[in-house]
């Protein structure tokens, strides 16, 4: 604490410094096999109340509690709905209560053991919590393990806006295996695949070309062939993913990210949709868009944009939907605009592997929304496949 | 983000560091004088939402707006009632909803004219919205003045645990106006003085000294007279908060605070009886109580301990309540020693200003407390005085 006079007040300044580490480690053995260490060695010592949802309850709770009791885990496990629907304040108190029910210390953990929302509402319960108690993830999606899991963003929606309500929050550890995935419907592995897509049009043509000759295997069959690729794919993702972030994790030196790519037009586009669009399904949607504007600003060559959108087709991810009225994605726009503090700030790829900003929301005009749309459109719409 | 491997699993480590500076300013004139710049400096170039009580906003209500006008500020005045029973998550939430009305944006700004009540609901609002947006005090209370605004944290009362749900967030900036305490009741003037009188007996006798010399006058005079001693004795208290929190702000460091001297008993009293007990009443009798534990601990001198109940007479704080049964009181240590993951590192002074942990429960025993209750009953015991 320094003291000073400035403009003749007596002041005292005060720094406050928070450093946390956390690692993402991407199991090679099932997380829930008895001889592997990562969850005992994380729940040791303390109290650990695990957070589920009815599905993976349903599928992976007598596993849990076997490997819970064989390891002697003071851990309690509870489940809660997990929807886009219920990724509200009220959840988060839900697991709030629950924690409170389970008295949990300052030093115990919380658990996220589910998709992407499940984590959302972890991450926000533990930030409330005694004003903050340690949180791990144990993602049970593709999209919870290489995007949701990974950072330290939590939200819920709130009043008609995404993510209106949330925090910055360190996990004490991320465990993603890759073998909760074999039971994962394939919609939701699609969505997952809309994120990797995205890291590698941001940062990694290589990433892009093995997307190219394998998204559909690993897709069909739930990650588990190629076993290497998949675990490289996965494993690729998320570090990259870090790399983005570090430099900035709390969004607190600049609102430029590329990993905001297909994060612009999609929350607006979800809302709309009353939740029928899954969060990855916009995403991918709103990356089409995105790379269709990039082609009408010269930026991106037609070349990489067909490329882009044949691994859509074959991923078949979504390139449209309904909701994408003008009205819709100009408020997107504006929504975007606002959340990044005045700029628009849209991410738009320029090659494969490499992407820049759209700055000014002034430069996206309806004439270039409605162009990107039709060459969208020339290319043949794609809505949201058949749930499988 | 560094990769290696360990256990035989790939890892990426991340690591996150969250800096933030902030400055606590004691006006020499009044902040809604026109020609003090500190609020407009704070305010220009971004929306704020100025959220006040209704008492405040009848005293004050009419300068602030002049001053707004003035100084043609973008902000917006919202009251709202802020008593301890307020303190609730809805209440933050009902702050939440009236930053989206007001449509802040990230890099917009909740203000805090109020209490300390005030203060803790536009924290953890300002935590949740957008995932976190700034916040700046203007404190109106003694104890928000020298406390509640001063530090980080930011809690409201969940399911009868008092600031179970919270944050820790630094603010953008803090201005303390004592002109405000000129219209304090009394009785909130006594609950500051107490969280003064706190920092005194843990770290400095000189500014005791100062509390028994002009304390009665002080509080008479609504901080008024000595004009120079008033905010001389703010300005020590607040710089001696801070140092104290500055090596540990996220409390990530270690449960040993100096400063939860009487804040051990105090929650727990303060619940209750219900919020009859104002916080800086519950402080007081919780110092007086720890006052007694240290002497039958041969930690403090019986003249010293004499010493602090005169200063406590002459200030007409309360050295005991019905509420203090001994149940009352055990459960309060359970509580703390949760809070203090296992230890319960109750701080008593061992001089006038210097104090120590106990660390152990155990070490409290019933005798302990029930010869410590005696003492300061053959003292004469003083309940809250009548609201004046």
């Amino acid at each position: 604490v320094g003291r000073c006079f400035r403009r003749g007040y007596p002041l005292a300044r005060l720094t406050c410094k928070l450093i946390a580490s956390y690692e993402v480690e991407v199991c090679e053995r099932s997380a829930l096999d008895l001889t592997n260490p990562a969850i005992a060695q994380l729940a040791k010592g303390r109290r650990s109340l695990i957070i589920t949802t009815p599905t993976v309850h349903r599928l992976y709770g007598a596993a849990l509690r076997r490997y819970l009791g064989a390891h002697s885990l003071d851990a309690r496990v509870e489940v809660i709905s997990a929807g886009e629907r219920e990724k509200t304040i009220d959840s988060a108190l839900r697991v709030c209560a629950l924690a409170k029910k389970h008295e949990l210390g300052r030093r115990d953990m919380l658990v996220a053991f589910g998709g992407g929302v499940c984590s959302d509402l972890v991450k926000l319960a533990a930030a409330l919590v005694r004003r903050g108690i340690p949180y791990a993830c144990l993602p049970t999606t593709l999209i919870g393990q290489v995007d949701a899991a990974v950072g330290l963003k939590g939200g819920v929606n709130y009043k008609s806006s995404k993510n209106y309500l949330g925090c910055f929050k360190a996990p004490l550890h991320v465990i993603v295996d890759p073998a909760f995935l074999a039971t994962l419907p394939k919609r939701y592995l699609r969505c997952g695949m809309a994120e990797i897509l995205k890291m590698a049009l941001i940062r990694d043509a290589d990433l892009f070309s093995q997307i190219e000759s394998f998204g559909p295997l690993l897709i069909a069959s739930g990650f588990s062939s190629p076993d290497e690729v998949a675990r490289h794919v996965i494993g690729r993702s998320i570090a990259l993913m870090m790399e983005e972030l570090e430099p900035n994790i709390y969004e607190d030196r600049g609102l430029q990210r590329l990993v905001d790519f297909g994060h612009s037009f999609s929350p607006r586009m979800e809302l709309s949709s009353g939740y029928r669009l899954q969060h990855g399904e916009a995403v991918a949607i709103d990356m089409a868009l995105s790379s269709a504007v990039a082609v009408e600003f010269g930026l991106l060559r037609r070349g990489d944009y067909e490329r882009i959108m044949a691994v859509f087709e074959a991923l078949n991810l979504p390139t449209h939907d309904d909701v994408c009225t003008m009205d819709v994605l100009r408020a997107a726009l504006s929504d975007s605009t606002k959340h990044r503090a005045g700029n628009l700030n849209l991410v738009v790829p320029i090659a494969i592997g490499t992407a820049t900003f759209v700055v000014n929301r002034e430069q996206v005009t309806d004439q270039a929304l409605q162009l990107a749309l039709r060459r969208l459109g020339r290319e043949g719409l794609r809505g949201v496949a058949q749930r499988s």
